[in-house]
């Protein structure tokens, strides 16, 4: 194990991603100047302990998961990842094997999302748990998407299943890894998709899965000034139903179980092959779940939420 | 002391900030368009216990100094502050009262720097010590300038004492910050400031002295190919003469000492009033220091670096 300076580190991490393309930043520079393209910015922090895990996620996933969350939602505006900032507050003993690792994670999941390149960002020790914030840059699509722009009657779609990392992170909990390769996977590489031109059209407004359907979904339903109703069978249920130790455990998984990085369109028509119906807007307020016998029953929009202040 | 969840958090936070301007941002939401603008971006975190200590700063210190830091890598660049993003990974128990003389500090800095909106960003919970990331955007001068432009034979200038913060913390840390509240406050609350239209014609590259001059004036002498001289004698030392205790806490203080936040200017010509010339850039390498009678002695470049790693 090597000790590291501060440059040390930054070296390393350049030495695999794509440093950046503006002439004005380089290694160890505090700015840059970001392309006229560059217009949407999302960002998103990772706490050790909190979202991750070391027991179960090794640093190459978090390095993956770090750039897939922030993916998920330029996605989910409809746009393309450009180019990143990264800043790092490390722990003190951190080895260079992890940091490789955390990049080479990083590198992949780049590659796999069009390869933003790295423009800055800042690096610090802490006294405590890992805290890796991503900053992501996009180009706008052919149009730009927000929460806001649902209406009441519009149906509410998603492009893949829910509940599969609540249930990968479950498994891994409790040891049971081995009965769901694809639900770990879903937890530690979550692989958002991009919005295709037709859902593009369809889509009245749109918002990225992460903190549980429930929530997200009512966070867009308010931004659009209305109600929610979201059916009880959803998709990923029939691969969750043999991992789940009964219905109330499958419902938190998917219904609260956050960490989808899927996204929620709301829709007069389908937006397309791969999304599947969820639910609907409506002009009355409130929050309702339906049965599979079409009767309703009030839900409160729970998911996952972090808590500070003394009790 | 009431408990918070991150809705409530954001809340406190955006109800002293201006909100963003974006029609697409809203409180909550994970995506901002930037104005076409907002063009020149730096990032900063400040860590507790590294960057900040609770036993002499307050919260609203804290806030005061996070925006400050990231303005002056922006004034750096010849640029002016626009927008905001801010992350923040915070303690579990942190009381609102902390949180809101937090925002307090934000708030007066913005207002002392152009009032730049806060467009989005991210909260969590850790188990740890407060880790606190700030995004700046800026938008530019009339010229883009990076520590690259320097030419051999430049004078090298700052606009600003240097070691006053390093005098105010060594003063809190051994409880004598009665000697000089001007130290004291150059620690808490620095004061960066905005080049005026002669420097910025003036100016061959730029950098902001965060990490101690020596550091960051061989930052500025590598990225343009050449060596460097300091002076021994630099702005400052009248004042800090008096509250050290040797001519070396003096030359650490001011040479090494970090949180500055004055810029560096290399240029032929003086940038103006209010600019202290600090030593030159030379076609030889290496980094000298120069004697009130003229000799020179060779210097590491040393200055503030986190350090990682099992020694």
């Amino acid at each position: 194990m090597s000790r590291l300076d501060e440059l040390a580190v930054i070296e390393r991490l350049t030495r695999s991603l794509s440093l950046g393309r503006s002439g004005l930043w380089s290694v160890g520079d505090d700015g840059a100047l970001l392309a006229a393209q560059d217009r949407l910015v999302v960002t998103d922090a990772m706490v050790e302990g909190r979202h991750f895990d070391l027991r179960w996620s090794s640093w190459s996933d978090v390095g993956f998961k770090l750039l897939a969350r922030n993916v998920s939602d330029i996605f989910a505006m409809g746009g393309r990842p450009t180019a990143m900032l990264l800043t790092l507050a490390l722990p003190c003993n951190l080895a260079a094997a992890a940091l490789d690792a955390f990049a080479k994670g990083l590198e992949t999941a780049a590659a796999r999302w069009g390869n933003p390149v790295l423009i800055g960002g800042d690096t610090t020790s802490v006294d405590g748990p890992a805290v890796l914030t991503l900053t992501l840059f996009g180009k706008r699509g052919s149009r730009l998407l927000a929460r806001s722009g649902g209406r009441a009657g519009d149906r509410l779609w998603v492009d893949g299943p829910l509940g599969l990392a609540a249930a990968g992170l479950a498994l891994l909990a409790s040891g049971e890894s081995h009965r769901s390769e694809v639900a770990v996977a879903a937890h530690r590489r979550p692989s958002p998709k991009p919005l295709l031109p037709g859902a593009m059209r369809a889509a009245h407004a749109c918002i990225d899965i992460s903190d549980g359907l429930l929530l997200d979904a009512s966070r867009l339903a308010s931004a659009s000034g209305c109600g929610l109703v979201v059916t009880e069978v959803l998709p990923g249920r029939e691969q969750l139903q043999p991992l789940a130790r009964d219905r109330e455990e499958l419902a938190a998984w998917q219904l609260t179980g956050g960490d989808d990085y899927v996204r929620l369109v709301s829709a007069s028509a389908s937006p397309g092959r791969g999304w599947s119906p969820v639910g609907r807007l409506t002009a009355d307020e409130g929050c309702f779940i339906e049965r599979e016998d079409g009767t309703l029953y009030a839900a409160a929009p729970s998911g996952y939420l972090h808590h500070f202040g003394q009790p």
